[in-house]
């Protein structure tokens, strides 16, 4: 079987990294690399850093340039977080008869908050006789798929609470920015208010695909954004917040279903949480037959998962049936030691 | 769509437990339940201590008075703990073209210690248009589907241990005696080297699983087990071990890979663990990038777990694939609590 053929479509620091752990793992080859701006024309291998060695340059470009009809298997598109943004380049990618996984949160479920948009990517996908995905570490594991498997050994849910505390110490300058930290807090609200406080995006995901998973109905879903106001100086790598101002952002999520609230996501990111105690971790508490009440400390790595869990989904996607696939339709993810053409199913493969 | 319909085939503390479950479910019907003995000609509502309501009697059978070809859409086979055991039964409902479940610990991963059997089962299914799967909370979720699902976030895993701590004090008189709660030291260990000490039937199974989902390839696997020797007196509701006896058996597994133990089980199980200051709760301890630290404690109970687990894998085994399934090959286990037929394939429901 020739090797796994991929195309990644961004070169970000997700992007990049993926391209990363892609070059270390048997049986699968980069054959394509599309950015923007400085970027195009470009060696890929020097972008992300990485000794070409003696193969084949892999050079920057369009989509245009770089997709041909059935000339990869997989493209993981790491370019946007709403499905509405990435749609264009999904369709451009589906026509070529291409399967996608994309990081885009809202594409983790968009059936939650772009129904419409998930029936066309779904059309298109199955016209064109390939499959999409859209996966990450938080939506697409942590805060939803997680918390489906564990409700796997209960006979019966009451409640759930999905919880993520994390620490944003790790990220750069842009996710400062962000997430607001080291603002005073009346000018954070005034932010939320004017909508430019980006936060998480994912619980409308999380919570539909939950719910859609154990036969929920989803009467609504609200979401609130409070900041988290230290009482301590502050300071990370990138990001710095005096006493009494922004050390990061709480974010709570609440799904209502028969008029009850059901499913709660809990999801506070600050920067330095052990300065003042707070340890981090993903938690999944459920209240039922049997309770469930567990906890990875520290949490997943927001970055490293999210590489992590795109590129370890891609046997899975090729190998799915036609169409809008998500995290609960598939098979687990898992990570990938040996060669990744032995998952491959020879009929799925579109680069014989 | 007409409801799911169920054959039981073992009424046992498991197979009883999952009628009761499946009784309080909605879009599904028990339509027939076999066993042996004593049961036969008795109302499986009398049996397991359900009212029956308006709902036709289930009257307990023989196989062959129960099964007929596409009769039900799924048996679940709740009689034994090894493949070898079971087999005449698997292969006497697939032959009537009928989708099976096994709790039969082997059946989690037969290719682990029955690769002959497990070929045969996989072509009677496929040959018959149905499929199989063994499944249940350990092997079947906590010691091996959770560790895989967790290293699905990690770009690559260095070693694993899969630890369940776990108290026997909730089971009968049965459990105490295969556990050798009371046993002198001495006793205990003539009985482990003349193979009449039970223990937990799993190791090799939850070994060769989570290594086939990352691809790593076991050279072999080996076990011991050890007496919990307790300082202090334990009673339990059916188990009773004075100081310097035997309160619960310590097993160990471990899975050798390029001549390295990589994987590792350990699950101590004993009576009144509280008394002495143990924890008990299931652990998943990944070193790899990143690094996997979870708990889940107290740990999810075996008998609903297992009771669990089997039924709300029911309509990913209708959906199946014809032939051998397991859990890393199926969409993942979750609660039903909705109507059952909501997550059903027309295509593949049997009873029309």
């Amino acid at each position: 079987m020739q090797n796994v053929k991929v195309i990644i479509w961004g070169l970000g620091a997700m992007g990049s990294g993926m391209a990363k752990m892609l070059l270390k793992k048997k049986g699968v080859e980069i054959v394509g690399a599309i950015d923007i701006g400085a970027k195009l024309g470009k060696s890929m291998y020097e972008l992300v850093g990485v000794e070409r060695g003696n193969r084949a340059d892999v050079i920057v470009g369009t989509p245009e340039e770089v997709i041909k009809e059935r000339c990869a298997d997989v493209c993981l598109c790491v370019t946007d977080s709403f499905t509405r943004n990435a749609f264009d380049k999904f369709k451009f990618v589906l026509e070529k008869k291409i399967n996608v996984i994309s990081s885009a949160e809202q594409m983790a479920f968009p059936q939650a908050q772009e129904p419409e948009l998930a029936k066309q990517i779904d059309e298109l996908a199955k016209a064109n006789g390939v499959s999409i995905l859209g996966t990450g570490i938080n939506p697409g594991l942590i805060m939803d798929l997680l918390v489906v498997v564990m409700t796997g050994c209960c006979e019966s849910i009451d409640h759930v609470v999905s919880r993520r505390v994390n620490s944003l110490s790790p990220f750069g300058p842009t996710v400062m920015e962000e997430q607001g930290i080291g603002l005073g807090v009346d000018e954070f609200k005034k932010r939320v208010e004017d909508g430019t406080m980006a936060g998480h995006v994912g619980f409308h995901e999380s919570i539909n695909m939950i719910a859609e998973a154990i036969g929920w109905n989803v009467d609504k879903v609200t979401q609130s954004m409070d900041p988290i106001v230290t009482d301590v100086d502050r300071k990370a790598p990138y990001g710095f917040a005096k006493a009494g101002d922004v050390a990061g952002v709480a974010m709570k999520g609440y799904g209502y279903i028969d008029g009850e609230v059901k499913i709660e996501m809990d999801h506070p990111q600050q920067i330095e949480p052990e300065q003042v105690g707070v340890n981090t971790g993903d938690y999944v508490i459920i209240k039922g037959t049997p309770d469930i009440n567990m906890v990875n400390s520290p949490e997943v790595p927001g970055g490293i998962g999210t590489i992590a869990m795109v590129v370890n989904m891609i046997p899975q996607i090729i190998n799915a049936k036609a169409g809008l696939q998500t995290m609960i339709s598939l098979p687990v993810p898992r990570a990938i030691m040996g060669d990744m053409r032995d998952r491959i199913d020879p009929e799925c493969k579109i680069v014989k």
